[in-house]
């Protein structure tokens, strides 16, 4: 038989996503194309010894149904950790758990798009959010970022003439580029958005990964009902256990909420307690300082292969999280470094499905996060090779 | 500043799940309103021991991200449990895994579904997917139930006059009403589907769960290509790791895994891998009988407290599942039934939230999995009580 899909599906972008997972499954290629966290980094012991607690403490609460909204003490325990680092007055009535970030995309972009709405996104924008955007048809307007961030012109011309329901974006290391929003910046597109009816969407996965340690100012403080954050464990503690959270004005959390249910019920409340355990018996802190050392290492080793090895290309410069962005020689397709990269045993993610319009060609985006500094000084050299051979 | 919500959540149904929840978390009153499976039958020892392994085994990678379809020897077991006790010809490749039974409703409703379009639904149908499908604004056409299944003449008018794009429908212990389709009536449903272009989508969370232990037939094998089944552990095994999955079609399922990744990447690696740990390590149909014993001596207990404390409800008599269904006697309002049930105690089901056109005030569900023979007895006879009342 025909199977008759909705137009959504029919239309949905071909997905990177998951061939980056495949692609990632080869040992002998060395892969900066996906968003892996270290692995090494993980703390499994820690994780075990909470799962041991939960499973000698209440394991059949843990292990049956639970509410939509999630496990109070770990709301409570997000809610207290950004009131402390970032300085927003959270509470567990503004949190709700997800699976992960990626959750969060799919049920914001479903309680807020009517087929033909706006979307803002910068440009280059996360990939993750363009396929689950796409998925509710919305029109997407795009923002070109520089070093500071979003183009203020632009963004305000955005808002101007074709207002956008919300606008996404990831003022902390930003995903692809590694850019990171000046303070500035954030005044100056908060100072935009004020008093129109475009929410910021900050997603934040990225915010404890500066190789500073320091939290930066969160755009939320500055419009504090017309913003939300998402975050995540994934980053900074284990992503396999699929953890995360919007934070939102409670308005918008109820109808989050109502979609969320209808989405899945709750999220696995098992390793809800798990990690609430985790995090209440071990130092988080302390925990993201190491991967932050490790990280901030990668990511100078990367660059200065770069500068040393493929002078011809230009790159960005993270201040932290786990990638960045390089711009390829012109007349030089990202597809064909991609593609050589895979028989040279070296995985580079290509720019277009960053780019909503066509664009991307001619970039490049590399994770430092998954690999370690001896295959990086490896990836790094056969990526010159390969940019060498096709020059 | 107002919000301005997608028209889809503006129009979802009001929840009773959440609201459900809540009022089993309330320890004086005896719920029969949920949905819950015993919580004493969860194997947490079993679990825990899993748990164990796959922490000792290889833990950085059960919880590092992973493939969007699921841990393959997960979806291998799921299969071969298929094919022995169902006679379908499973594989690996047919199933994708999912946060629960839930999220296929979600999903299949996205990727099938544009505004406007037909879904055919029992009457009375389960909640749950009337809430999952009410966000993608389709236009419901249901068929009533008998004691045998969906109504033959009515569902072949359905197909005829106003084709659906898929029926959903729960063959084995119906929820809500508890009644499973007869032989005959599969036969006949299958026959009237067999070349339209009407996908039967067999909700299958019960199946494993018939008083006399024996597997019924399901509608996917008489209609191979054109109908799908989702499972789930929630009942078998623990709700809360929110397991579940889809069997279907390949080039269904490579659409329905686009949906899933834009949703949430994967479903938790962790709680798959302990799942399939204990799943191969434990006796899951000496489980599974151990769980349908229980079931089968609570259902019994209810239905005769019903006949003899209550003899002017009607009630349906379930061959397995969680739960049955009464009829109240005329002007007897179900949201009475429920409001002074929560005032003595006792919580039950109003039919009208799985009625998508106004019915069911007539008609209250009531769960006997959850709760033991002790709370049944003294619940059955609270619920006496306010039938008393009100009559």
């Amino acid at each position: 038989m025909t199977f008759s899909f909705a137009r959504r599906i029919q239309h949905a972008p071909a997905s990177f996503l998951g061939e980056l997972f495949r692609v990632s499954a080869d040992p002998s290629i060395i892969s900066f194309a996906g968003g892996l966290p270290s692995s090494a980094l993980i703390d499994a012991e820690g994780l075990s010894g909470a799962a041991r607690d939960v499973f000698a403490t209440d394991p059949r609460t843990a292990l049956q149904y639970s509410t939509t909204d999630g496990y109070l003490p770990l709301r409570e325990y997000i809610a207290a950790r950004y009131r402390r680092r970032l300085g927003v007055p959270a509470t567990a009535g503004e949190i709700q758990i997800t699976n992960g970030s990626q959750q969060c995309l799919d049920l914001f972009a479903k309680i807020f798009l009517n087929a033909g709405d706006r979307v803002g996104m910068e440009r280059p924008g996360y990939l993750g959010a363009i396929e689950a955007f796409s998925l509710y048809e919305p029109v997407f307007e795009t923002v070109r970022l520089d070093s500071e961030g979003p183009d203020p012109g632009a963004f305000e011309k955005m808002l101007t003439e074709t207002p956008v329901k919300f606008f996404y974006g990831i003022p902390n290391s930003q995903n692809p580029s590694g850019c990171t929003y000046s303070p500035g910046r954030r005044r100056e597109i908060a100072g935009i958005l004020e008093g129109t009816d475009t929410i910021f969407y900050e997603d934040d996965a990225f915010g404890e990964l500066f190789f500073d340690g320091k939290a930066r100012l969160p755009v939320k403080r500055l419009l504090p009902g017309q913003a939300v954050i998402s975050g995540s464990f994934s980053k900074i503690t284990a992503p396999g256990m699929r953890i995360g959270w919007m934070y939102a004005p409670q308005e918008i959390l109820m109808a989050f909420n109502t979609a969320k249910q209808a989405a899945d019920l709750h999220s696995n409340f098992l390793c809800q307690q798990i990690l609430h355990r985790y995090l209440t018996t071990h130092d988080l802190d302390a925990h993201v300082q190491k991967i932050v050392a490790v990280y901030g290492r990668q990511c100078r080793l990367m660059c200065d292969l770069f500068d040393d090895l493929m002078p011809t290309l230009s790159r960005t410069t993270p201040e932290g999280g786990m990638f960045l962005t390089a711009t390829l020689p012109a007349g030089l397709h990202a597809m064909k470094v991609f593609e050589e990269g895979i028989r040279q045993k070296v995985a580079v993610l290509p720019g277009m499905p960053f780019f909503v319009d066509g664009g991307g060609t001619g970039m490049i985006r590399l994770n430092f996060s998954n690999a370690d500094e001896e295959k990086i000084n490896e990836g790094m050299h056969r990526l010159a090779g390969v940019i060498k051979r096709l020059s």
